[in-house]
């Protein structure tokens, strides 16, 4: 479909780098030829794919683990705000095809919202906030969880800002890699460990009663939903007050209760169709929004797939892939970006001789005028 | 849920009976008791049922055929007349509960029009109409089918009216009878031939064009698409344009794409999870409504199903069980009858302690406290 | 994936052709080139593009209608007399990659029988047997079903041979036609018509009780099943013995309960995800066999749909795509054909470096080397 | 269904509450009653709910976490050894009805090794081993995990007496919980935490190679795979070899290629329809078993779920239900237990008629009786 909006997709600044050493995530060649040089990128080969994939519009954010990566406080809140900076700027050079997610450091709750405030009265083209996961802090072995009441006052200001906060996941600190990944480092991250970290951070903060205290507050997180739709009924099931009569979350509501108003997912770097099938089953089309994880995903990959692949209906295919984006992050359609929302047709989903170059086999419907080629 | 909406529900007058003999449909006590006892029956034994069911509203129509069964035009144009008046009386009885769709004579197009403009305009309680497959007319072995062009006249009304127009099925003529169903009668009803031959119709007026000539007419169809959703690709695939250049419809459409918008199913009488779910896949939750289809099916039958069986998320459960109902059936919004679009918990779906009767296992959770017995 | 197996192949010999109009299936250049030579064709193209898209064995038969389309019986069976030697003729120049079905008159049960029992005892190469529908007979109007109990003598024999009998659609009589389809003829054919007729005679069989006279009988259709594992629910509740007391159908028995032992599905000419998946979870992979419908269908379309498309784990993918076919039709294991069961890795299902051509990115997983591409 | 074998299904013995505060799994009362009596029984309660539900066989084993609790390794080898005892004592007095699991202590692998053959030869009524996640050992934070190359010292017997091995999960370490779990305790058991240690150790294992040197070991996981089904997309994909050339197993194998040969699910404690079809969609039916977790779980919960609830095929049912575990444990077959396989007839499983007390409703089919109650 053309018209897609792809909303966990990185981007680096060199100083990013300094803090920690990227050859870690992928040797060069192994994921997608140069890793850094794909990070640092926006308006050159990453435009280019997004303009042969139908991407409209792509959300940028800096590349994990960001603030949360630096244990010292004030290291963290002055790369946060750098890489605002320089990410309002890059956003804002092409702001139709570009927007920015801001980032900022969890040390101090009252900070934190300080700086997402700023960015979103003061700067232009951010809309929504990307955390990745726990805050290092004090030795590196310290975490930081945001279910902590202290951080009432970080959520306060999301929900005031109307600003999504999108959850991403990061690698476990020293003593936790000793302890259960040494050795078999190849799970510890996105292949599981990063999926088992946040989710359990994602699930601490609606079970702390954050959504509950902050009710137009938003949370998306990535990957399918680190599989917590597949494991709905357990969690929910499971979750039984009477053993766990102190959890603040209110009595009357499920977890799942939240999805599709204050909880969604995106298909970031899981290009499954039948998790996605499942996820739908579990929490609605409305709840569900693509994203593709650029640069540790190929765009190709994550677009035919979601264009070709996945057998749903139309009007679910374009909600997922553009529309559900703009009301969850609502500056996507401000002035400054301007986005709409679109109809299949608008999109090139459904119908016949819509596709780019075959107007004229219109006639032939579905099937293909050459039987030994697979229709396209 | 509580809350919902059911679409294709039979009602009947004593005059109706007179053309046939009900007793064809079902001996007594073979489908639930009396079947011409429900079938008169509104406030009584269906409200209550309704009550006990978590039906808010059900949409009443004159059972089939009604006046697609008259070959005798002037016969037919009388018994839609007598059953509209008869049915806004009994819908306005309690029209927060109750809703009527207008009969008609299908023999004259002109005719057919000006009674849905007298119903829509001139009475109340009205919010579509329903037409019982084809006309039957002549010797009744003639079948008129509104693909013919000449019965623009009636959709332009239906259109102008925003009046969706449910296709219902009916028997076969004696002639088909004959040839086709004879040796297996099993078949000719509701198990099968009426699927095919509403399914044809169906498809026939959408081939034809008429939803491109009349861009905002609706059509519903019930039985969970009539399996339509199941065949999509392959009618899609063999309405080859360059084999069949004569087929009027849209050459830039696919039958898919009118679902929607312009199309749309019911769940009456098909309380099938799996065809239920391919549904979804294939038209999107959005075009696909919950019906009963009493009295020729059980309310807790159909009830429980939809509520207890249907793995879906609240979400799409609220809109397929109520709130798509309002925005294809527009009328049922009006101060007549004064329905409003619902969340999923206004209609008791999801959470804990929202279920009456057991508030006080709240903390249980999705627990019983009663390891001996299925949770409720 | 290798290996695979179809069932409902058609092929043709000149005199077929005199029989009925083949342009009348579809005008030269319309569906896949020249539609006559394709039919006429097994050694030639139709083998190339088998080797090419993962195709073991087909399994060819007479193209519809055959012997069922030759109201006069004496022609009738000359034509599967005909047919049938050279049908043996041609599979067995080649019989590791081509076997065949039996083509029969029906207008005798007996002569039916023998001929099957000849094919299936003095010729080699034979598989199993199909009848396209009903047997025209008389003017060519009536229509003779196979529901009747005469037609006992000619199920008997099938059983004997252990020869599955494969139900294939074919376009309505004349009058038939005239009465339902004319005013819509684009809707006759594969489109849906023909679904409804085959349906509807598979359907009239199975409830007049053949299969409990010969629990050891199998019937196979095409087309997904031609919706009935979409209606299941529907059928089995509607044929409400109550109602019907004279179905001779075992009344302890739904339609369903004879799915994977007795009654078998292909994909045949609906490459379509949602219905295949609708079909798993009604009647399980076990009744479903790959299948294509060459040449009224492409061969790469098929297999590409079904190599990488289908999203089902490699167990079922390799039972549909090849083993069910060779439990169902037991000759294709016998001594002329030798065809055995493979695992998913004996065909290319799962695993790595197992695809021709890349057995050096094995070491990228599923991972792109090349990050501007998608990956095979 | 009648006929379900259960497989994860605990018991315990006085000593083994020594070893651990049951009541911190739940206070008395919040789950099913009394989880002590519920666990120590057998012939009581527990056989008269599977009487009253449909369960031929549990397999008992003893209660998390069993020796794995025991960081002292004699103590560990002394408790697996008396519940061993104990266990073979208790399932032989009604070998037909229970099967027993061996505990052992995983601090040696080859003491593992000889109390696996010692119960499989010596004693009777093994059918399988339970490992309860990672060994405690030295401090209580020291967790010994079996990927690591010594264990295959222990596979190898598990190996040889065709043993399946079943692995079940358990708590963090002490200090596990203070890092990750402590201000969020809901979470890290049942409903969360559970699920991602076993399922990282159970990955471990996999990619460890231990599949590829024992290519006849099964090994078994609960909780409907513990998300990895939902998962097997993304970790395959991540499991790239170029960038973690150090992993073990086989290059040419992905993780979904050893389902339904080597790894198995059961659905033990997630009765969750979306999450068993997404399974069935991943690893195919064949790699799925029944199970239902009690005490921890109640039976009625698990049985009215999967006879009623699940919407899959009669051959799939049972085969999920029964079958698949008679040929994963294949001890269950043998002269002690007896167990066979069995059809959906056999089962009640479609059909009409055979559900007990409503043969005299046979002639109404799926139809009720009664229109105002649902149709049991």
């Amino acid at each position: 479909m053309y018209g897609k909006i792809a909303l966990e997709e990185a981007w680096a600044i060199e100083e990013n780098f300094k803090a920690y050493d990227v050859s870690s995530l992928a040797p060069k060649g192994v994921i997608g030829g140069d890793l850094i040089a794909n990070l640092l990128d926006a308006h050159g080969t990453r435009l280019q794919q997004m303009d042969e994939n139908g991407v409209d519009m792509m959300v940028l954010s800096l590349s994990s683990p960001g603030p949360q990566g630096q244990a010292d406080p004030a290291e963290a809140a002055k790369l946060a705000t750098l890489a605002n900076d320089r990410l309002s700027d890059e956003v804002m050079k092409n702001p139709k095809r570009f927007a920015g997610m801001v980032s900022v450091s969890m040390h101090d709750p009252a900070q934190a919202g300080q700086e997402l405030r700023r960015c979103f009265t003061e700067k232009k083209g951010f809309v929504g906030c990307i955390i990745n996961d726990y805050q290092s802090a004090g030795d590196g072995n310290t975490m930081l969880f945001y279910d902590d009441p202290k951080y009432d006052e970080f959520w306060k200001v999301a929900e005031e800002m109307d600003c999504p906060v999108y959850l991403h996941p990061r690698a476990a600190t020293p003593l936790i890699h000793e302890q259960m990944w040494k050795g078999r480092p190849w799970l510890e991250f996105s292949a599981l460990g990063y999926a088992h970290r946040v989710g359990m951070h994602f699930l601490g903060i609606v079970t702390a009663g954050v959504l509950d205290r902050f009710p137009k507050l938003k949370l998306v997180i990535g990957h399918m939903g680190e599989h917590i739709p597949y494991d709905l009924y357990r969690i929910d099931h499971k979750l039984n007050r009477a053993r766990f009569p102190n959890m603040p979350m209110r009595k009357d509501r499920l977890i799942r209760d939240y999805f599709g108003t204050q909880l969604f997912i995106t298909t970031s770097g899981h290009f499954s169709t039948p998790a996605l099938l499942c996820a739908m089953q579990e929490i609605g089309a409305r709840s569900i929004m693509f994203s593709i994880d650029y640069p540790f995903e190929s765009i190709p990959n994550g677009c035919v797939w979601y264009d070709e692949h996945v057998p749903i209906s139309g009007h679910d295919l374009v909600d997922i892939g553009r529309n559900n984006a703009l009301s969850v992050f609502s500056k996507l359609t401000n002035e400054v970006h301007g986005l709409e929302t679109k109809s299949p047709p608008d999109c090139g989903v459904g119908g016949l001789g819509l596709r780019k170059g075959y107007e004229g086999e219109r006639e032939y419907g579905l099937y293909n005028r050459d039987w030994s080629q697979r229709r396209r």
